[in-house]
């Protein structure tokens, strides 16, 4: 369990974790691959998520792994850009947390994804946390906590 | 400032922080961006460092750097590969810390950063410290600190 004055003070920014879904580029598993590096490239970043058409993420798709799927053993095969789609290779495996979900679950997330995809009751996707967000958070606990509050040992610390 | 007592606890996994430079996958400005774009596919990473002959870091390349550089208006170059070298592409703007920083630099830092690149008085590369290992220390944190101390809200605070 995460301590509850550390958790109030981390959430004083929650309002800001969130970047909402219609900020985050996507694409959609029936695109090709040349198209979805063509977005990647566009927006700089290196992972994007992959919606269906009733807005419910299929997966994630990255520039490694769309290089990964068109390189062979010693070099890149450029033209199966046009022929592989985006759900042939796209991740299914990723992060993903109930738009309720508790500070304790996001942080563990974080600990191994660079975002986590945040859905509601009918899983369409709401948007994205990232690390970025979080560390601003971080930077805010670490600076305040003791200025706000008296931090003193336990009594049954002192005597361990 | 960042309060001592979340500081000391932080600081309790920082022999862990730092992924050591033996263990860093990395490249040289003289390489050409299809060695570059393939060593960043078979390690998986987003990113990796350029070094220079003395191990001393000249920049960063990434794939979305790779692929702008060789992308024009609608298509992407890909003959480009073989004749653009890393250092005529990498981004020399990158964040770097002395091995003796302070956690309060590197905190801020890692907010824009995904990772830092550590080194010694002559420059020398030692390895990176990234978001995934404060991470960690971030879930310590949040999960011992009121386990280990008691808080109260400062007097100043409680009349407030």
């Amino acid at each position: 369990m995460i301590g509850d004055k550390i958790q109030e003070m981390f959430l004083e920014n929650q309002e800001n974790f969130l970047i909402p879904a219609r900020e985050v580029a996507h694409v959609q598993a029936e695109n090709n691959l040349n198209h979805a590096l063509l977005v990647l490239t566009k927006i700089g970043f290196n992972v994007i998520v992959v919606l269906d058409k009733e807005a419910r993420v299929s997966g994630l798709i990255s520039i490694p792994l769309i290089i990964e799927a068109i390189t062979g053993v010693t070099e890149i095969h450029f033209d199966r850009l046009d022929s592989l789609t985006v759900g042939e290779v796209m991740r299914t495996d990723f992060a993903v947390l109930n738009d309720d979900y508790e500070l304790e679950d996001l942080l563990h997330l974080l600990v191994d994804n660079a975002f986590i995809c945040i859905v509601d009751n009918e899983k369409k996707f709401q948007g994205i946390v990232t690390r970025r967000e979080i560390l601003k958070s971080v930077n805010h606990v670490a600076h305040e906590f003791e200025h706000r509050y008296d931090v003193q040992l336990h009594q049954e610390s002192i005597f361990q």
